[in-house]
């Protein structure tokens, strides 16, 4: 159910203490020659339109600019600050708290937005008392991954554009890549790159973390769906806490 | 040309100096019983992509939340403050800058976002000091509405999920209109709602202003072209200034 | 009543619930030749007094700095954000409801400030609950110039320095008013002025938008006659509410 | 010369960087059944004015709202926090920065408004470089204060309402002065006042730091005389540093 | 070398662009019954003190006040925000860049920091562009500690005065560790954990999370070597680049 | 008793609403050739150690961090802004107070911090009703000293690495005083360096306000007895009001 397609009148009683509102968040970002500048959009928007299906949630209009911090410098990346993001996540929580909402769930597609989502979550967490906020990055996907990736990861965190996030859009958005362009450019990452500003600029030129063409549909289906069943299962049982 | 399905390799040289951002901005908001929450999203998307056509601009994601204070209350409105707006909105400007635009739309499809995108406006007016920015809010309507409108207006400014904008949503969106729930419902709308702070509970049930079984796809059309053609006019003349 | 030349002992109680706070909000800025820079201090204080002697309110000190963006660059304007003036604004407005005002009025006398007294209302909508926030700008003013104005209007919404505001000077402060100075400079308003941010020396070099010569007591008189009018029977029928 | 009484054309010239622009800054606050609420804004005022006769200066409109944390709960005190106060000093002294001004002068009559003008003149110091920022609070008064007094002084910096600001007053604006009223009240401020927030509800009812019964104009002429000369002498002596 | 035992004459000459300021970061929290509140800035101030003496570098004195918002309701905890801890981190980088340090490096004691310390770090990055900023908290110990631990980790990045963390003391603090009071308390961390805001009262009364009885000086040893190693390695790199 | 060297199950019961929790506040500040730049960070840890003996209270970690505006440019000092001390000493203040504490003390050993604490102060007073929080600075020096000092004073509220701050260090950290170094350096203040922002660079190279040769261990008792007797006879007063 698509938040902004209901009508005023008849979204009253839709809304109830056991309702979900589900908040895709992405960015607009660079992803290499063969996926979009959205595809973190994409992704968020298809993950939350799927966990909606199954827990009967509604999914609001997404988010679509993001904290790009790594690769602001990339052509075509649109970065907002940490508090900018922080500011309107926690207005949109608080607005759907006195809506009646008691759950609100972000599906975030982006990494570099997880820790102001979760400063966010935090202040709600204080003035929206009881309401349930949760912050999800494909949860479970690092085990998932590493039991299908072809190649070795080129960080402990990051993927980007790379063997799984492509294989991610080949099964959510397969409409948006273009396969023929995916290349392999496996970066080396300097060791400190986890422990001082590192813009991605000083280690690659593709943004592409990894071998792409080594991406399949079936590959991004194993991953998406247990991440998808993780965020449903935590989803199902947070109404028996 | 939608932004967000680029790439990062090919994006670079599309952007140029001359080239042109549309970032449409709307809101989440009560629209009566026959309009969907997401109309003001729904018409700048439209707006902006039409506008786009004409001057070869990109259209980025849109910002699909608004300042909507008075109507907060009212079911399935969705308010973001003035500070967080003018924050992200001067993010993504001063991002579109780095990238390379010289000219930043703002096609706003809200009344209550205006004050908010001015202001961003006139941060990157310094922060950014050769890019133009523009807010629009679909300019000429004021007069355009006056010759088509069979009902009086209920108030100065405010048009709202009445015969114009239902006529808007016919011409732009109407596969999101349903005309049998339109109703007739003309509030007296105080004489100091201008210069005091008025929810618009104080004077409505329906966040109906107008008559709305009035609207047609022509009035719609009417309007709309011209506030169309006065954006392509006027972002055209910019070139010459 | 000057709210300011009270002493302590004897103002406790003379402020009860039904007593009314007026604040003055003017600003410095560039008025052409014939007027002086504090040309909206003035008007501003001489409005507020004259409401105040019909609804027995009290005058507060006249906060004399607005939001002058436009005109800033021009010679003798003092610009001060609309963040500093809607901080200010919410301190004065909060301590006069612990004093035990629940109506507090301000009286505008430039244009720029409207946006920010007006968010500073709503901010206080919320931390003052039970107390009536205005922000007056020559209410009706619209309608009546128009009844006696000589020449078109240069602008939808600005008047400034001319025909008209020379008029309200003529009648409220002729004393400050050089008439031999006046001049008639009726600029060309590009027609984006209201869609990006545009200071006024890329149309005007006098400040005067329109013909000053043609100012009268008399056009001054009828215009704020109405507005105080208005004023007063706003703040009369609020206590009917 | 009043600042705002001059228009836009002369005052070009008229400001260069050898003058000097003044801020009488003061405060709405309870002075005693004797003397005015805006009594600080009356000292600040007549202060400025004859500072600028003697140095030729501009005196700016009155700021008259201050912090006035410590008396904000007796009747008819307007408090502004220090922040407000900060924001609204700082723009007003970048505006006269950009007006070409080089030495912007606080006159300062109310004690608790010390620490924000500071403060903002700090932040000028950086922002306007080349600029001399003061903020003066009757320099000398506390040597000269001592050599006329006849009661001790209720406090090692604090005066209020007392034996020697109604001498401040009798000197400088007798007509608002209430001598019949006057009375002694000499407070016990208990040890710990100057190191815990204590308002002076704590230890006084009448806000009267002393007797005001001993007040005479020719106290206020004595020590009000040396402060302006004070301040005159270090206008002059900054021309030659 | 301890900055703060330095004097202002000698120290010009000590402070050059290969020079580093260690800033040991550690937090006031609760660590069980045998570990003290001040855990956090023992270890930091220890670790910072054995790579000042491999890279002679300055230890300035411990910033001893984290962002412990898990354990906030603990007793003994001491909670400071992200933004306070950011902003101060900010104010103490821009003295050291100005004081001529280019390198400036963050020995964190305490996880819940990193967030903060890493945002502090990207401000500096842009207003002191040519100083490199590191956010270290025992770099490669997730490894290490793997090799030595005995039991499984109740989390996947979280230790807290367990096996882990009570071995660091021990090696690094032994004269704050009571042995005899260390106990085993492995509690069930939910699954949701880390997508929800979670204060640790949900899961765990002692706050600690693991069995601290197997805590050895040697396995503390092993990994603050490793740790410490990695530290010096990486910043002697750095001098490379 | 050192707050952090406690422990979280035994602290629970030692914090009760009648203790008391003591913050040492202090600096990195250039303290001249003979006094270390950590001279603020001793002086008040000690003085807050022998305090809290006599009062059975807490002593916190000091926090090492001050606002040191006017020496900024001297080699050693570390700077932080205003807005930084307050808000980390709010938070610190607010994390006490749920922790039991109802009263808090800032034993502060740099008086440029004065105004930050007042102002936190202040904040505290308002979020945690019923705390009492002292902001302590040498109560009784100026008069203690007077009688000891051999030289006159260089200014009426500063003293700095001069005969009266070496000599509290004598008394209180002899074993960072290097008393061969010591220096007479008698500057000359200008008189306006209390009415505008005057980095101390205008008037000193050395820092030293005064003649640091004359400097005793008894001079130094003589004044820290008495301070130390002021701050403990205050906070035991403060049990009976």
């Amino acid at each position: 159910m698509e938040f902004q397609y209901e009508n005023s009148y008849e979204i009253k009683d839709k809304i109830t203490a056991s309702s979900i509102a589900i908040l895709p968040v992405g960015a607009v970002e660079a992803h290499g020659p063969h996926l979009p500048l959205g595809t973190d959009n994409l992704l968020a928007e298809r993950v939350a339109t799927s966990v909606a299906e199954q827990v009967e949630a509604f999914v609001l209009p997404t988010l679509p600019y993001g904290q790009v911090w790594s690769l602001r410098n990339f052509p075509g990346s649109i970065n907002v600050s940490n508090e900018s993001l922080i500011s309107i996540v926690v207005d949109i929580g608080e607005s759907l708290y006195r809506q009646g909402f008691r759950t609100f769930v972000m599906v975030n597609g982006h990494l570099g937005n997880q820790p102001a989502l979760k400063n966010a979550a935090r202040v709600l967490f204080t003035s929206c008392p009881d309401m349930k906020v949760f912050y999800f990055f494909y949860p479970g996907m690092k085990q998932a991954a590493k039991e299908v990736r072809e190649t070795d990861s080129a960080h402990a965190t990051y993927f980007h554009a790379c063997e799984i996030e492509t294989s991610y859009m080949l099964y959510l958005a397969p409409e948006y890549v273009d396969m023929e362009k995916a290349i392999k450019d496996i970066p080396h990452i300097p060791e400190d790159a986890d422990v001082t500003p590192t813009p991605w600029e000083a280690f690659t030129k593709s943004a592409v973390l990894g071998d792409a063409t080594l991406a399949t549909k079936e590959k991004g289906k194993y991953i998406i769906d247990i991440a998808i069943r993780n965020i449903v299962d935590m989803l199902r049982n947070n109404g028996q806490k």
